[in-house]
């Protein structure tokens, strides 16, 4: 058991997958199946979904295949036959995706991903598609709302410390990066993804000094054009005082203190006092960066309380998405071997048939409303969200670089109505259901009730 | 870009560990820190800690150096002198290691794992450090909770397609076993940690096929000795009536249906009626499995009611302990080159000095409270909580298996005084600081008052 290796992906799935494909494999099922990703419903104070995740989502599917030592493993469990295994050695996906681009908005219900594929490939994939998904797409949501919140002051991840695992850090990063932070603390997301990463000093340097202003003037010295000195270790308003000493020092050699850093304590009084400190010596152009604790609602309470804060450090409660840590979302099949289908448990009732998304502005531009109506329905003035990205199991799109699908979220975040931004929430953006589609769940509903609920 | 390689772990961090690094590099510091790593205050009805998350950090502190290609995207950055990168070349972790076992409990305050090396290396494994406990132990305690609550009742890790991306997955299949939980659905935990494995078959699997009966022969042929039929497609009772129809067709071929699982609906009452239906049709043996947004809550709620079932599948929920998606952990210096120290930041005032945590016991053997002291403390009639587990860098404790360390956890658990396993919570658990402690606090917080917050 050595933990350090590598893991391929393809097993970090649940084992009905598996057993199904068996199943699958054992009745010669091989037809076509359709499925859809969708978030059933809104988390507390949610309004709208940011799409986030679908470019590692296609990597996956890009580069699916079993490896001979899961295959091993396998066959140790003693769950599978080997005519089944061996099968699974020539396994690829050669399916065809659907899916909302990344960046933009999307609301419950709607499909955010369809994939038609021969039936097993379509189901052994469900899992990592929902986890690559359903993360990235409520941090990208999360950090929508710290990035309203903020306004224009500069917002950085530093979440990863607290992420669920490492790389949950590397898609929070990503993730906040698309829904507007301008870059990461997370050292491996700026080499993967070229985020830029930003980051200075701890407590913990400040203490193994034997006095403060030791630590900042040897930190000064190791980083003279990017100090942001943290002076709360002790105490804030001295700290910032020191920093003043130091800012002078830097001055007269040709240096400038880019920030201070506060991360404790009252930040409407300390921001502010601070703020005159450096503005009284001389020191307009030194910002002051915050962190400890912020969200979207912090963020909001200090700054119409009149803090006087240039960026934020927003890690941990962005990073877990702590008020809401799970979307409801599931993958549910929709269509086997040109069947349209659909399950009726209670209060998860999903939607037979491959759909389309269509979006409709008012007058000013603004969405307006949204239908979901069948993939191959028309719908005037509207625009259909879901392309097709991959066909054949491969790409059939070049990869959109992370600052492109940030634009694109802007863009789309200045066409969603203020009153759907509202951090309290105001989940009511209209989604309807065309009348083909709620033709089609009529007629499936009705078929299943006759040929299924006979002996209630 | 290639987002599909192995990341190495190293740079899976936050710059500021590299920055304060390359600082301590240059002022020649190579000193000996101490870190202890601690949990500040409870998550909401918590009441205990269950530790876990140990054997995977000290993998990582044993193989810790820096990989080729990291240190050449180091320099990219453009913000690392060069021979701080040749230096990083050549860094491993050679510290020593002192932490409470996995599957103890423990509690806020107490210092879970304190690490002592030359400052460089305690210090830039600090995000690591934090990651690879904050979620473990989160979802052990959560664990343990729902094991609580379940009573006798068997519990599967069922959260893999919503945990915070997949070694989230892995984290959580192994932390909920410590804490209780008999096995998971994630392949991949199954294989790298030797946990039983279990699922069976989704909805779309029954979609799949014409009839929903069809599916449930299907499945049997495929896994006549391991089948659970999923009755909730269409009509729980329906459902449940076909599955007596494939129970008894399995009888006579001198096979057994094992379970049949309910994923929606009123739990209490259709747990019963399905029970019933089992009952009198002659089919007592088949088990009742339970999924669908359980959690601790709702597991003792429906068994309160009467719900009758026999396991439960326990997911999102736990997966991202959705109540509590993270600790308020933090991994704080509290020696340097043979000086206490600590931090006053308002609300985050740690505490200077290695430690040690004395457990003391009542007359009936039960956990009557514990004592935070000095490291070379002696507290008669207690148990000292952390052991050296590294020391040089090297593990000087064979790995101990995972069932032992949920054995140990069991046997933790029913020392607990039964108050503090209140679902509601009631953190109030007697942890006291030693005499000694306190007064090296009261010292060295005097010291630094009169050093640093003379300006003031």
């Amino acid at each position: 058991m050595d933990t350090d290796q590598p893991k391929s992906r393809e097993i970090m799935t649940d084992l009905y997958e598996l057993t199904m494909a068996a199943s699958y494999f054992e009745q010669d099922m091989f037809a076509p199946a359709s499925f859809s990703l969708m978030v059933r419903e809104y988390p507390p104070k949610r309004s709208y979904l940011v799409c986030a995740g679908l470019d590692p989502l296609l990597d996956y599917l890009e580069s699916f295949h079993f490896h001979a030592d899961d295959l091993e493993y396998l066959e140790r469990t003693s769950l599978f036959p080997s005519k089944f295994l061996q099968f699974l050695e020539t396994l690829h996906f050669t399916g065809e995706v659907r899916a909302i681009p990344e960046g933009r908005i999307a609301f419950c219900d709607e499909p955010l991903v369809e994939i038609t594929a021969p039936v097993m490939q379509a189901q052994v994939v469900e899992t990592f598609v929902i986890n690559s998904i359903n993360l990235p797409t409520l941090v990208a949501t999360k950090a929508s709302r710290c990035h309203y919140a903020a306004g224009e002051r500069r917002l950085v991840d530093f979440s990863l410390r607290r992420t669920h695992g490492m790389d949950a850090g590397l898609m929070v990063a990503r993730a906040s990066f698309i829904g507007g932070f301008i870059g990461t603390s997370n050292v491996q997301a700026g080499k993967i993804y070229d985020l830029p990463i930003y980051g200075t000093m701890a407590h913990s340097y400040v203490e193994s000094f034997d006095r403060e202003i030791d630590s900042f003037r040897a930190f000064v010295k190791s980083f003279p054009d990017n100090t942001v000195l943290l002076i709360d270790t002790y105490d804030t308003l001295v700290g910032a005082r020191k920093a003043v000493t130091v800012a002078r020092e830097m001055r007269q050699a040709g240096q400038d203190l880019r920030a201070v850093r506060l991360d404790s304590g009252d930040m409407v009084q300390l921001s502010q006092q601070v703020r005159q400190i450096f503005d009284e010596a001389g020191f307009p152009e030194v910002r002051i960066f915050a962190s400890g604790g912020f969200d979207e609602f912090k963020i909001q309470k200090i700054l119409t309380a009149g803090a006087i804060i240039d960026a934020f450090g927003v890690g941990t409660k962005m990073g877990v998405s702590a008020d809401a840590p799970y979307l409801d979302m599931a993958y549910k099949m929709v269509m086997y071997n040109g069947r349209p289908v659909l399950k009726l448990s209670s209060g998860k009732v999903s939607l037979a048939g491959p759909k389309q998304v269509f979006r409709q502005r008012d007058e000013h531009g603004l969405f307006r409303g949204d239908l979901i109506g069948l993939l191959d329905e028309e719908v005037v003035d509207s625009e259909s969200l879901l392309e097709t990205v991959m066909r054949d199991g491969k790409r059939v799109l070049p990869k959109v670089p992370l600052p492109e699908i940030q634009k694109r979220f802007k863009e789309e975040f200045s066409l969603l109505p203020e009153t759907y931004k509202d951090l309290e929430g105001n989940p009511n953006y209209p989604v309807k259901i065309t009348p083909k589609l709620q033709a089609l769940q009529d007629q499936i509903k009705r078929e299943i009730s006759e040929k299924e609920l006979g002996s209630r």
